[in-house]
């Protein structure tokens, strides 16, 4: 991607451009860096709002959002977190347990609250506009809610962390979540010390992120050729 | 959530946040407003490299980009899109048919150029660190990334739309994805005259947005005290 810009695309000059991809490159899913500081409710108001503001399928908007702060639930996740934490350690090889040993895997007990995100299929139901041929249409909606959630909580000043060594069951059963409603997300949300500039599982050699053009096809998969001409 | 604000967000001033959060909320699902225009290479790349700095489960990057421009490769897909648009309209009641017949869902053939994002389960595979409780986990990620790209394009001025009417099966053939991997999401991307400030489907009476308060919930499902007295 090296050929000559053919007009002035203004990103060094507007603020909202800069703004937008600082967040997008700042963000990190943040475990250890919780401060449990008090969240402005006007914040919460307003990254709620963003996140609800997502694209969905058939404007079905098939999310729900459930705030918890009720530290015995939080415990009790955070002890089911533990046991799903090992379950995975024991399948590990050795060496990789070790690595993993010293992984900071979530802040459920350190993040000022946390918000669930639920799917529920039966919104909008029967008839979902796009969602006729492709059944997980809705399910990629609330992942762009979330997304949304992720780089308001950013530019708030605060950070966020994805909790995902869970059972969906063990979940649905905590918050009483209705069968038909699915779980998809545990998010940690609240004041930071700071952000990291390099994701943890990279600073703890886990797994290094690869370039851009390593995932760049041209017309057709496997077809570098603009790439390694430009 | 009418309490008083605890303290300054510094919202009022700081042009990051502003920006990001006119950026969520003007986004639009793109289908009739696209010019056809030129996108700078640079324009391209920073879209490219946002979607790519999205988070992933276990910092697996489990997508790929596949840049669309041929025009046979777009009309094969179109065509394809208009028998699964006739697939649903005749599953639909005659009212319903008739309000579909007015929404245009697609511009395949309008749009600069599309981007096809698919998803790797191999990918940091066998031990993808958060995807051992939760196998779609992976897939979640692909969907962070096509929300980073949707909101870079935005602030670039530019539209997007995502087309859901189609087989998987179909479009893997037509693009020689290989069977491990699964498409998420064709992508029209490009200039446009204007982003509606209301969603298509809503203009056209399919559906409408719900308040945020409909999906909010305290502690556990259906807890809606906190909003009640707030």
């Amino acid at each position: 991607m090296t050929q000559p810009a053919t007009e002035s695309t203004g990103f060094d000059t507007d603020p909202q451009t800069v703004g937008l991809y600082e967040t997008i490159h700042k963000r990190r899913d943040v475990r250890a860096q919780f401060t449990g500081g008090p969240i402005d409710p006007d914040v919460l108001d307003r990254i709620l709002k963003a996140a609800h503001a997502a694209p969905s399928v058939g404007l079905s908007q098939p999310w729900d959002f459930i705030v918890v702060r009720d530290l015995e639930i939080k415990e009790s996740f955070y002890a089911h977190v533990q046991e799903e934490r090992k379950a995975f350690s024991d399948s590990l090889s050795k060496p990789d347990a070790e690595r993993f040993a010293g992984i900071k895997i979530d802040g459920v007990l350190d993040a000022t609250l946390s918000i669930v995100v639920t799917y529920d299929p039966t919104r909008g139901s029967p008839n979902v506009l796009g969602r006729y041929s492709i059944a997980d249409a809705g399910l990629y909606s609330v992942c762009l809610a979330i997304e949304n959630l992720w780089l308001a909580t950013t530019v708030e000043g605060m950070g966020m962390g994805w909790v995902s060594f869970y059972r969906e069951q063990f979940l649905s059963k905590l918050l009483q979540i209705p069968e038909t409603i699915r779980p998809v997300a545990w998010l940690c949300i609240g004041p930071v010390t700071h952000l990291e500039t390099v994701p943890d599982l990279e600073r703890h050699g886990w797994r290094e992120r690869t370039p851009l053009n390593d995932v760049l096809h041209y017309e057709t998969w496997g077809n570098r050729a603009l790439h390694e001409k430009g």
